[in-house]
Formats: structure tokens, C-alpha cells, sequence
């Protein structure tokens, strides 16, 4: 348990980046750039690049669109798309306001993947607007992120892309959450002893997260019928008018889930279950003790609101917890799309995959589990559900599991061994991490201006 | 005039960077590529560039739309955008295939300007469907860089775009084409010694870079009942049905033009004019020497068609032309866009403006004329109307130019100074040419794998 002392250094430590992200936002204008990927040794090689060498592979990629893949940077890039309408926990801010996210989502995806993400805020918040807008994109992508958009919109938009679109459409919010997450409770499970199989698991919140959270759970394994989600009217259940009418991805579950027809609140939802999934609204608060107390033995917490938990986790543990994660950096046992869409896009774009399925997020949730229990990886503890963002061979591991699938699923259009995604990834990373550190040591990206380093090490609550 | 064998090793030359292209698009996949701008020291300092510092620069844009250009690289960032429907001389080639074409054109803008372009090769060739996609763009960019987009349509979707964005959008093959013909122009007249006002001006193909020629040089001061201009029909005149039928900009120059109700083919329109500007089929042939030999004295030709221009210089000078000019870089006075875009967006974004007028063009014509004429810089020569792309202060003094002009008119969000324009406009140029020169020595940039140097100097015919 903390101290008073303690809390106050916590929480004067997470809004230290906070005070600080303005003055640094201003100082760089812009996290991303480009610069050239091809040699220009002087004017006159624009010969090739431009007029007239430049008609060649316009007409070779004209004839085999494919080609495009070999030809043109597309093979890795990506865009990461959004309409501002979901920011973080800030709500719909709109496209202007989202950008730093999108910029800060793209400097990730470069350092940690080697991929080449551009950042578009789309200034429309029609969903038939955003299918048509992303949709028109694909000539130029070889992926779409969707990222920060407001439910159901996000449902809808992400299935019909995924309908319509040949390149990889993936909603991090939805499948990306969903698969650190899964993997978390993978590992959780382990932890305390108990199969997925028979696992029952409540699953509270029912925006994007958790309606994701709730079918790659399913889909890895869990039993519908020991299901049991809420949203802010209760839990879900076939009796729940309000979503009859609608015909939504929560009345799906409302019918797939709750085998025992249960009714209520969250303390009903988390009654004699295994473990709670809850993305809900910031906390502390949401998620009482006695609650948890009232769950089955070794009960699973994973407190997932930002920037604040449904419950500290040394409340959670004070009340029988016997393994808790939230989505915060400074605690232990970070729930963060970070881990996963890195590793994922590198390796459905190192197969070309036409799409990432929700098979492939689900082997990338296994393969995550599955390095952070390996000894070599710090091993299974019920502080260590998963690696941090730091450690090198999340990504290339996550690529090949991700581009196996893929080839094994059909949807590969360069179907190649993991070894050679595990070797293909390495070589981005390692140019990703050398790129920057030679732009950092030769000046073209400026010296942090006196940023002090954010101390963002757990905390032992 | 050349002898067999020197026309023979031009060809040759001329087909080198085509034989190449191919190889050396695949060595590299893509010319440009996005890194970090922002420093990252390790990633703890994803703190102040994602979650949960970056919700403050989020939440000032959100309050202060403006705020995206202190706080994102907005304010030097533009999209290039095509629907691949008229690439080069290519046609009709989809957007898969305008993707090197537009990838080219980024590098060049970073290199030469300094300015992040991102390539968008749009899945419709629809023009409702282009406007929306596009004006959906605005909250990521700084300005719009339309390319390779046929006529018609390209004249509406400009002029729609501009009324309805808040930032530049500019159409590289209208508005750019005619700025730099408009620059040679004024140097071929000051070279003969007549005066704009009074030049009567042949103006042949009614495409997008004859109708927006016809229509700058109209502007900068040419008397438009001296302007005759000529579609695949022939003279456009008052009597011509098939044009009134459509109200197309053709139709608008019509009425506006030939005070002598001029009708007949490409003689009868060159015929006693100072000046024939040509951007119709590529040639030679198409424009005849004897019909140079009917125009005025010490007649002005502009043989503009790519890749071969409608009649070769040394058989227009044989006929009797006084100055020459062609879009080729291996021959003299080159009409090339390259010249006029990277610093005219260079001045739109450094002042911040909410679009780039005609008049700012036209400003920059006379920049890069004035430019040219300069002794310092070569001074005027029938052979010298214009400077090359390799030539450092093109970019910085038509930045000033056209952001000068921009804030007089009214436009400019940040109001700046010629000077402080030129050097920020340097320090921008300096900084790409820097940035180039690192990422080749440190091999970031792959060193070009056995390729020829191009020559493209130019050959005294």
C-alpha cells in the first residue's frame, strides 16, 4: 500500500509529461517528416526519379497494379486515419485536435516497426463520408489504422472497410486493445491456474474496447454463456429492450453472452466470476472492493479507464486481487496497443496480406503471452503479464506470428517463412532504431530543449 | 544543327533514365520515407509525444483550431493528391500507376523547398467524389498540390476547392505550368525587345496548361484581344457551337480572346504573332517551320509538348525564331514546373496563407523572370530565359515573392517580411540539402546501385 507521500510524488510524476508536452509540441512542430528514401547524388537524377525515367514504372505498375508493391513505397506505408471524434479519454475533439495523437501513433510505429505511417485526420465525421474518404485511400496505402473514432460508428466503418478493402484495415482501438488485452489474460489465467476454457469472465464497458475485448475472448476460447459484459445501464442480457432496438454489435453479444440470464450492475456482472475486464470511465471509484471480494478465488482486475484506473491496484489487491493490470505506464502490468500494433502491421505488411483477421490478432495475443512467460523474458509472475514497449523482439516475434497466419489463412501475397519475417522485421527495426539514432547525433533532429526524462518506472504499490 | 550522329547519341541519352527507371524503382520501393522529427531519447519520451502527455497540445488545437500549425508539422506539410488521370503524357493510368510520379514529385519538394509533400493517389476519378476526399484532407495539411488530373474536371475541382478550403490548393499543371511559361515569356519579349502589353500571342491546345497560360498571361497584362488560341478543332472563336454548348473555361477564352475573330487551324493562329506557346501533341511536326516564317519579326517559339516538342529547336531557330524554348532538360530554356512550385509553396507556408491567388503566381513569374535576367545569375540570352532547378536561390527568392504578395492581399496568417521570408526560406533549403547529404553518408539513403550518371546538359543545336 502507498503512503500519502508516495501518491503525491505519483501523481505530481504523471502530470510532469503534461506540463511539459506543450512547450515540447511547439519547440518540433511536427513529430514525423519525410525525407528521401532514394539516392539523389545531384539534380539530373531526378531524371529517373521524375520526367522522363519516371514513365517506366508508371506504365509497368499501370499494367499490374501489384507492382505497386515493388515500384513505389507502398509496400510500407500505411495511414492512420481518424475524425477526431473519441480522443483518448478527451471525447470528440475533432480532427485538428486529434492530429498529435496521430503524429505521436506514427513516431511509434516508425521506432518500434519500421513502418511508415502517415497521420490524416479526415475532416468529416459522416460515417458513409469516412467509408468513401478511407476507402479512396487504398491506391496509395499498403494498410489503413483506423484510430480514435467514436462507437458504433467504428463498428460499422471498420467492418465495411474490411469488406470492401484489399489492404489490412485494422481499428487499433477495437482489435489492437483487444489483443494486448487478451493476451494479458492469457497470461493472467496462467498465473492463478485456471484454462481459458472454463474461465468466466465479466467484461464491463461496452464502447469499442470491450465489445472487442468480448468477441477475441470468445473467439480465442472462453465460453459465451461465462460471459457477462455491462454498459452504463447494466448488464447485458436478452431482456434488454433499449438494445432489441437497435440493431447493434451489443445486442449481439446481449444474446451471445450470459448464459445464466443474469441482471443488474457491475457488482452482479463481477459476482463469483474469475476475472473483471472493465474499460470504462476513468476512476477511482468505479470498481468497489467488496466487489472484488465477492469474486471467485485469485480474481483477475484488469482496471483498464485512462488516465485513471476504475480502482488503484493496491485497493484491488487489499481486496483479494490476486493479479491486477491497468493501462497506465507507471503502474505494473501495462495494458498498451503499443505492444501489439507494431509487430502486427510489420508482418501483415511483410506478407502483403489483403487484410488482418481477427485469427491474426489473436496468434499476435498468443505470441505476446507467450514471450513474456518465457524465463528468458522475465517469465510468468503475477507482476509480469507482458513485456514493455522496450523490449526488441516483441516486434519481430509479434510480425511472424501475425504474417504466418496470414500465409496459413490464404491471404498472403508474399507468403514467407518465420524465419524470414523474424529476419525481415529485425532488418526495420534495427534500420528504424539507426535511423534515429544518426538523426539525433548529426543534428537534424534538435536536442530535447532541457525536457527532463519522465520517470515512468512502476511503482511497487 | 545537329548532324545524324549527334541526334542519334541525344536520343540515346534521352532513353537512358527510361531503361534504368525500372531497376532503380525496385532497388529502393519508394523515394521518400518518414522519420523522426521529434527527439526520442528512449521510450519513456513517448510520455510527451503520446499518451498522456499529448492530450494538452490536443486539447489547445481542440480550443484553438489555428494552435495545429505551432503544434504539429501542419504548417509545412502538403498533400500531393491525383486520381492518375492524366499522368504525364501517359493518359488515363489509374492511381496505382501516378504513385511514382507523385512520390517524385515529394522528393523534389523536400529537396528543393524543403516542404514534407505527401503522395495521395485517389481511389475515384468521380468529380463530386474528388472534391469531398479532398476537402476532407484539410485538417492534416498544410496545402493541396493537385496533379495529373485531366480536363475538364481539373478546372472545376480547382476552382470548387478553392473556394471552399481554408488553405492553398494549388494544381501543379495549371497554375504552375503557366507561372513558369509566363517567367520565360517575359524574358523571350524583353530578349526581342517588345513590350507584354502590346505582344500578340499564339496559344495552342486547350488543356489545362494552355487555358491556364492563356489566362495568366492575360492577367500579367497581354492584351487578350492579341491572345488567339486553338483547341484539336482549331481556332477558338465566338462562332465555334461546339464550344458555347459547354460552358467550359475553352468556351469562357472564346469570347475572351481573338479580337480579330481569327478562325482556321495552327497557321492562321500563328500567323503575324510575336509569340506561338504550344502545349498541344508531342511532336516534331506539329508545328510547321514555315509557318514560324509567317509570324512577326524575331518570332518567339515555345515548343512545350513531352516528350518530344512540336517541332525541334533547330528547325524552329533554321525557320527563324528568335528565341526558342522546349520542356526538355537536355535541351536550352527548359519550361519546367520544378522551377516554380517548391518555392511557391515554400512562401504560401511560411506566411501561413489560406491559398495561393493568381496574382501570388504571377508574382512569382516575374520573381523567377527577374531571377534569370539578373547578370549575377547569367543574365538575359536568348539561351538564358530562365534559371535551372540546380540554381540555390530560386526557392527563397520566390518564397518572399509570393508570401509578400500574400500578405498584401490580405492572406497571409503570418504576416513576415521579404527578408525574414528569404531566410527562413534558406534556412528551410539548407536544412533538406543537410538532411540529404546525412542520411547518404551514413547509408540510410542505399548509395545508387551502378547507375549512369544522366547527363542532362544541355545541347548547343
Amino acid at each position: 500500500m502507498l503512503d500519502d507521500t508516495t501518491r503525491e510524488e505519483l501523481l505530481d510524476r504523471a502530470e510532469a509529461p503534461a506540463r511539459e508536452a506543450i512547450r515540447l509540441h511547439q519547440f518540433y512542430a511536427g513529430k514525423i517528416e519525410l525525407w528521401p528514401k532514394a539516392a539523389v547524388r545531384d539534380i539530373d537524377d531526378f531524371a529517373y526519379w521524375y520526367t522522363p525515367g519516371v514513365a517506366e514504372p508508371c506504365l509497368a505498375i499501370a499494367e499490374n497494379p501489384e507492382l505497386s508493391y515493388e515500384l513505389t513505397g507502398r509496400g510500407n506505408t500505411i495511414a492512420i486515419v481518424s475524425d477526431g471524434s473519441r480522443v483518448l479519454g478527451l471525447g470528440n475533439i475533432g480532427p485538428e485536435g486529434a492530429m498529435p495523437v496521430m503524429e505521436g501513433k506514427a513516431l511509434i510505429y516508425k521506432l518500434l516497426g519500421g513502418v511508415d505511417a502517415v497521420p490524416i485526420c479526415l475532416g468529416t465525421q459522416d460515417l458513409g463520408r469516412l467509408i468513401r474518404a478511407v476507402r479512396q485511400l487504398e491506391p496509395s496505402f499498403g494498410g489503413i489504422n483506423l484510430e480514435d473514432i467514436e462507437h458504433p460508428k467504428c463498428f460499422t466503418l471498420l467492418d465495411r472497410l474490411r469488406e470492401v478493402m484489399n489492404i489490412p484495415v485494422w481499428h487499433d482501438d477495437q482489435q489492437g486493445t483487444a489483443s494486448v488485452t487478451l493476451a494479458g489474460l492469457i497470461n493472467a489465467l496462467r498465473v492463478v491456474g485456471k484454462p481459458l476454457a472454463s474461465a468466466r469472465v465479466a467484461v464491463l464497458g461496452a464502447g469499442a474496447a470491450s465489445i472487442a475485448v468480448a468477441r477475441f475472448i470468445i473467439a480465442a476460447g472462453v465460453d459465451p454463456d461465462q460471459v457477462v459484459m455491462t454498459d452504463s445501464k447494466g448488464i447485458l442480457n436478452k431482456r434488454r429492450r433499449d438494445l432489441r432496438e437497435k440493431s447493434t454489435p451489443a445486442w449481439e453479444l446481449a444474446l451471445l453472452t450470459n448464459g445464466e440470464g443474469r441482471s443488474g450492475g457491475i457488482p452482479e456482472a463481477m459476482a463469483g466470476m474469475d476475472a473483471v475486464i472493465a474499460y470504462t470511465t476513468p476512476g477511482p471509484g468505479i470498481i468497489r472492493p467488496e466487489w472484488i471480494a465477492d469474486m471467485a478465488s485469485d480474481p483477475i482486475v484488469f482496471a483498464c479507464a485512462n488516465p485513471t484506473p476504475e480502482i488503484w491496484p493496491w485497493e484491488a489487491s487489499e481486496a483479494g486481487a490476486a493479479v491486477v493490470a491497468t493501462g497506465r505506464s507507471d503502474l505494473e502490468n501495462q495494458i498498451n496497443n503499443s505492444l501489439a500494433f507494431p509487430g502486427i502491421f510489420r508482418g501483415a505488411l511483410d506478407v502483403r496480406a489483403t487484410g488482418i483477421t481477427d485469427e491474426m490478432a489473436i496468434a499476435a495475443a498468443y505470441e505476446l503471452a507467450d514471450y513474456a512467460a518465457d524465463p528468458a523474458n522475465g517469465g510468468l509472475r503475477a507482476d509480469h503479464l507482458l513485456p514493455t514497449m522496450g523490449e526488441r523482439d516483441v516486434v519481430p516475434r509479434l510480425a511472424a506470428a501475425v504474417g504466418t497466419k496470414a500465409v496459413e489463412q490464404g491471404i498472403a501475397r508474399r507468403p514467407l517463412g518465420r524465419d524470414d519475417l523474424i529476419t525481415l522485421a529485425r532488418r526495420h527495426v534495427e534500420r528504424a532504431e539507426a535511423g534515429n539514432r544518426q538523426l539525433m547525433a548529426g543534428g537534424l533532429i534538435a536536442p530535447m530543449p532541457d525536457a527532463p526524462h519522465p520517470d515512468m518506472g512502476a511503482i511497487d504499490g
